[in-house]
């Protein structure tokens, strides 16, 4: 019998097989691991036109793409050289397959040239897929040895809608075991790195999507969120990134870990890098009709939304009151609420509803099943998976049906009596609010494997909530500027403490800081619409 | 201690104490228990000005008094006189509150004689809650011995969202022990009568709703609906009635049984005398935005469906394959089916997907717990319920979460089947269809107390799908024309066996048949427009 160890192995050999050595840069010419600040490497080694084609967004190439500008096979040609040279950087990639990519991109360009039209409102776009979707023809094993060697028989509906509007898939990429955990690491492919400063990670669970659509190895990718999974990478790799509501995007057909855990669940969203490509993925989304395959979903077409002609109103939480944020994140989110003041909107600092009931909703919510579902997926193999998940997974009991319904009980309570605040709220001058201003994480990024504490209150809220949420990118930490805080009280909670004592201004150096925009359950657009405004006003403030 | 026998008799006692003597009839002046059809007995005993009055529909009352033709003290004293002799003739109540509905009548009299507005489109209007609905001051029992003696603090969100738009509550209605049973009848006041023949049951769980408002004691009521509870009494009492999809109307501060169970959720909405006042109910709560009260609410306003000038298509189901209904309940669709094709509409018929599955489905819904909820309410009295529902709840083991996840995974799967097959559905000619016509039960009513089957397969799968449902009245039985269909063939299903020997034309004599009209999960507008089509060819051909 093969043992976990050869099948892992025999697993990366298959990946590194698959990238042709035309595409692979020496080790001579790529940066030695004393650099850690990749992000500018791309545009230094690769092709003027490879990086004139790969520096433009999502929306900017299927306009180009439409217009005949460049064909799909040049743009996807121009993406996978940058995102092999990304996967060379920062260990990206779980499944790679160009041949099927540049088969499909020549399919369009033919389509295009003979019709006239473009397939659909993202004709010709390369995209990237968190290792969770499936790709007929391709494996999905989300990191675990049991999983290796099946590959798949269809699409996810994620993937199969994106497919109708004209997508090229070249890649899946990294993420942790079960993916419940912040960083991005497995026993087959390893740990992912940061663009920006190598020595952290790229967050998680969505990683490989931030890191690799951060070194614009793709325009646009797709995550998942039940925690914070597609909001810590967006953050952490200074890239945008939309988590939905519940039952908005479909979800047919995606591996997970507790796939079936109903009552605070997974959602799938995309990484890209602006605003406006997050609502391109979801305009494309939603002209498929999503809820005529998965029942879940919500029948509720793409509405555009008008901003209001009136200052918008934002409602601002620097701290959770139980875990302050370091002072990167808290400069970060001061420069958003200054940059929004002076744009001429009304800004106010509030306090959310109770975060200690809607953090421990969270956390039974993923601890449901006491870790057997995770467990048995382990066991399958013997791996050992990755010890981050360990205290996760084996800290905890099964509920039987009647604890069941006590959490549905404090769930809906927690929920109606957020819902009530949020209603109720209205700024000094006595107006409700546009959106919600929040941290992604108490820390920017995550040191790689050194996570000293799993605070995920920040987003994890927004889980239970299920209200909609825009990462948009702020500032980056500089140790000149974000000096520690003074200690917390030695009579604070121990999270508090810990918190504080993992800022070394020199370990985050240069790691991206994202923030959340918040709006309403089931509001993407206007969500989408408001961050956009947030995201001009903090570009304005850092030009 | 007193025993659950005297505390039983003591809260009957106090609501026969609560209808003042000058309300009731006298046993002289009320037909004999062998008066069997009392439907018209309200038009015979009642004065002219309040018959006249009662039997408006809740559309012509609202603007009978908006217009100021009569005042909502008028209206609601017309109905408390003709709801009590309903009662009289069928055991209806469980709560009743004149007095509560007259000050507050009195108050909106008032509002509206000085500002000249109504206060919301239900202004004045009486209404009627089922058992379960939440009105301050008032108690809950929900005909569980051991919720007895508590007045409520607060009103559910419906009851308040109705309040703002008008309402008048003077009344709350019976329901079987549990609400778990297609009858209605609990050990503190028994068993609720149906008006066209008082053998047979008014159905269940929505049961005294249904009776009452057959009775036009009420002109709008509300009732609760997890596997057939709005419709089954809507069909038996020959009213109409909407069960629509979980998330359209709130269910916040309803009491319930196993309210925290949310694989397949209790839904709530109304039972009427048309279609038009099902649509006045939605609009009227829509714009209370109840979506800002309870979390599970979709923000989805009330969008007024405009009918296509085409011919309209629909797929009609007589049987489901696995029970035939009754003969009546045949002749009543295939009347429908006719007049919709006199009328130009396309009808074709169709075997729905995979039934067999889908009843599977909503039975593990009902028993996830293993009966340990509804057993624990019982045990706190030492009542014993009611016979009906004792295989139900203790033939059942409680899933563990693993099951959970397995049961999850199964009903997910047999939605997305279903989805698909009606996505793909196409009429003869080639159309997608408009609504899906289908029986409410194999028989037409249920004889009171001798319900021999419990085959809830016709709307309880609608549950499983989450698809919105109106309940249209086509016929009565006749034993003249209804007559038994050959038996089953000696190796029939046990089930189609039982069905078929139940039907015994003299017992279902006179009983209302009614057929549900399904659309598309949350178009409740348009399952709403598209059942008044089929209502006006109904009407046509009986008329």
């Amino acid at each position: 019998m093969t043992s976990w160890e050869e099948k892992a192995a025999a697993k990366r050999a298959a990946l590194a097989a698959a990238i042709p050595a035309e595409l692979q840069f020496s080790a001579e010419q790529l940066p030695g691991p004393d650099r850690l600040d990749v992000s500018k490497v791309p545009a230094e080694l690769l092709p003027a036109e490879v990086v004139a084609i790969t520096e433009l967004t999502a929306s900017e190439l299927v306009a180009a793409i439409a217009a005949r500008k460049y064909t799909s096979v040049e743009v996807t040609t121009a993406f996978i050289k940058r995102a092999v040279l990304a996967h060379q950087l920062l260990n990206v990639f779980t499944e790679f397959f160009p041949a099927m990519a540049l088969k499909r991109a020549a399919e369009l360009d033919a389509i295009l040239a003979e019709t006239g039209k473009p397939v659909g409102p993202l004709h010709g776009l390369p995209m990237t897929l968190k290792d969770q979707f499936r790709v007929k023809g391709v494996e999905t094993s989300m990191g675990y040895v049991a999983w290796i060697g099946t590959p798949e028989a269809e699409n996810s509906t994620m993937v199969d809608l994106l497919l109708e509007a004209g997508a090229v898939f070249f890649v899946k990429t990294n993420i942790p075991t079960s993916l419940m955990c912040p960083e991005t690491d497995n026993v087959i492919y390893g740990k992912t790195f940061n663009a920006y400063n190598r020595t952290l990670s790229p967050g998680g669970s969505s990683g490989g999507e931030g890191a690799l659509v951060s070194m614009k190895g793709a325009p646009l990718g797709i995550g998942t969120d039940i925690g914070g999974s597609i909001r810590i990478p967006s953050s952490a790799s200074g890239v945008y990134g939309l988590r939905p509501s519940h039952g908005r995007f479909p979800y047919l057909k995606v591996a997970n870990s507790l796939p079936y855990n109903e009552v605070v669940p997974s959602v799938a969203g995309p990484l890209a890098n602006s605003v406006a490509d997050l609502t391109l993925f979801t305009q494309a989304v939603l002209a498929g009709k999503p809820w005529t395959y998965d029942p879940r979903v919500v029948p509720l077409p793409f509405a555009p939304y008008e901003l209001p002609a009136r200052p918008l109103v934002f409602a601002v939480e620097f701290s959770d009151g139980l875990v302050t944020p370091h002072p990167p994140v808290l400069r970060g989110l001061r420069l958003a609420a200054d940059a929004l003041r002076a744009a001429g909107h009304e800004v106010f600092e509030i306090k959310p509803f109770d975060p200690a009931t809607g953090n421990d909703v969270l956390l039974r919510s993923w601890t449901l099943d006491g870790g057997e579902e995770i467990n048995s997926v382990l066991d399958a193999s013997g791996e050992p998976g990755i010890p981050e998940i360990k205290p996760f997974i084996n800290g905890y009991k099964a509920l039987n049906m009647m604890e069941l319904f006590e959490f549905n009980k404090d769930k809906l309570e927690y929920k109606t009596a957020f819902l009530e605040y949020m209603r109720d709220l209205r700024s000094p001058s006595g107006k409700p609010i546009d959106a919600w201003l929040r941290p992604v994480m108490p820390s920017a990024c995550v040191p790689a494997g050194k996570f000293k504490y799993r605070y995920l209150g920040y987003t994890g809220l927004l889980n239970v909530l299920d209200y909609p949420c825009v990462v948009v990118p702020t500032i980056k930490c500089d140790p000149a500027v974000d000096v520690p805080a003074p200690a917390p009280a030695d009579d604070a909670d121990e999270l508090e403490k810990l918190t504080h004592a993992d800022y070394d201004p020199e370990v985050y150096k240069n790691g991206p800081v994202g923030m959340q925009v918040i709006g309403g359950r089931l509001e993407e657009e206007r969500t989408l619409a408001v961050a956009a405004v947030v995201d001009a006003a903090i570009k304005a403030a850092l030009a």
